[in-house]
């Protein structure tokens, strides 16, 4: 259940009347989402997914819907963000900040194949190339200087063992710089439950938000290390070569990129085994977090260290 | 058949690499169109429409494509361009100025019922009102300067009666002027053939090379003129009705336009019937036209001058 802000039929269709969209004719929570509040709109032209912001500020919303607006206009799935008469995207609903995007069809897929990893791995490229005429820019607000910042307060409540291996990742990711890696707008979150497939096609990305500009082949790895992942908790070789497949059927890594790999893929999962641990250790009052177990990505990093080969 | 130019695998595959939408499965002509080309092109990322405008000339294309981009943004149903690389929206292909569009579901209805008459009209003040936020301008190339010179021309070559009766019409028009009138974004072409319908449901419009900036209500009254007219060529009450009910469903007229609007009407059936008489008179060479007959709008004219109740 994750609709922590309720819309009456009678405040939407007030609110609709910003938009060109039609007449309300239903509305309908919608029982996914961890941090926003989501509805099924129907109306007469069509279905929306309307989102209220239960975390982000009016003010912090452009930069992902103008995103995301910029990607759907360049042919990437994704949700296409629906103008209001003032031509913006968000505004206030029910004291929370909301805006409505277009609905997707397909599902998620718990369990990917490999063609789905390629078309994964594919449209991410896609998303990357069609990021480099986007003008805006944000920082990753998770990077090297929040996940250092985040372990230093968590060492002394956490076993020994799993302490001294954090500070051992986050010393080892101290060593590297990635200044000289190609950079670009990043999805930075692109786990299974933020893609939409029909079929072997993708159907969608979702959830931007916690998309920001940093470098290009650290999103790949991000996605490599939920997409490949067995349910034993090891990446799986095949899926892992099919989603850097399709990733580099459109994009290739340059040589410098290859260099970094190794240690991208280990920073992609030590900024998730950071946050995991930052929600087990210091849950957000009033936040429904169902935690996620930090050890996942613990064994990500560790593998990945033991690891000789990296699929390239 | 309207391929007028051919364009092959090889040589769209190259050009699609400007864009992010995947890899060339196949492409198909459309067999529909009189001006331009049209392709279905199928990609790895789903189904697209091409178009080569063997008429207009790139720089005359931002207009159309940055105006059908606009109002699928604030979820009008159209096409909405796919973006280039450069952030453009056309470029050079097989010689021609080509752009590539989402592909809509839905089917030309050529016998409305009055609940699609009231769809069509709800989704045209829907446009209207997206519209107020489109930027750029366009003056109507059709309007009564046009008319009139273009009459002028033809009245020697036609039948005296004909000649006189649209001599009356130009007269008439020549004692109205509209500056007072709310104007904006105009389809001006919004005939059954540019509307796609996926049952009752209005599941795009199409065709938006003749769109301009021009007064609301005669785009209405051009819209109502083919919607509500009959196979005997006569205006049916009830989908006239039906159309007005549905566009002022969401954007009321004014007293200043309902006091217009008799005069709107009969100036929307002389523009198309000035076209067809052109079309008939001086064909373009080169150009393939499937000459429409002019005698359906100096029917509708006639009609209109003849008529008391205009339905609102």
């Amino acid at each position: 259940m994750s609709v922590y802000t309720s819309v009456g039929e009678a405040e939407l269709a007030a609110w609709l009347s910003r938009y060109s969209i039609g007449q309300l004719k239903s509305l309908k929570g919608i029982a996914a989402g961890i941090t926003n509040t989501n509805y099924f709109v129907d109306t007469t032209h069509g279905r929306y997914v309307l989102t209220l912001f239960e975390v982000l500020r009016l003010d912090e919303l452009p930069y992902y819907l103008e995103l995301m607006s910029h990607l759907a206009r360049h042919g990437v799935a994704c949700p296409a963000p629906i103008a209001d008469s003032t031509d913006g995207y968000a505004s206030m609903l029910a004291g929370k900040p909301a805006c409505l995007v277009t609905c997707l069809t397909g599902a998620e897929v718990s369990a990917p194949s490999a063609a789905q990893c390629f078309a994964v791995g594919e449209m991410l490229a896609a998303m990357h190339e069609a990021g480099n005429t986007f003008p805006r820019r944000m920082a990753n607000p998770r990077g090297p200087a929040w996940w250092s910042a985040t372990a230093a307060g968590l060492y002394a409540e956490m076993d020994a063992l799993d302490a001294a291996s954090l500070r051992e990742e986050v010393a080892f990711q101290d060593r590297y710089r990635f200044a000289h890696l190609p950079t670009g707008v990043v999805h930075a979150d692109l786990f299974r439950d933020n893609v939409l497939f029909d079929g072997d096609r993708v159907a969608g990305f979702i959830d931007f938000y916690y998309a920001c500009n940093d470098v290009l082949a650290y999103d790949v790895a991000i996605a490599l290390n939920d997409w490949a992942r067995r349910d034993d908790g090891a990446i799986d070789d095949a899926l892992a070569r099919a989603l850097l497949a399709g990733y580099q059927s459109l994009r290739r890594f340059s040589d410098d990129e290859k260099a970094a790999w190794p240690v991208l893929l280990r920073a992609a999962g030590l900024r998730f085994w950071t946050s995991r641990l930052l929600d087990l250790y210091r849950p957000q009052a009033g936040e429904m977090t169902y935690t996620k177990d930090p050890k996942v990505f613990q064994r990500v990093v560790e593998d990945h260290r033991a690891r000789r080969d990296f699929w390239l």
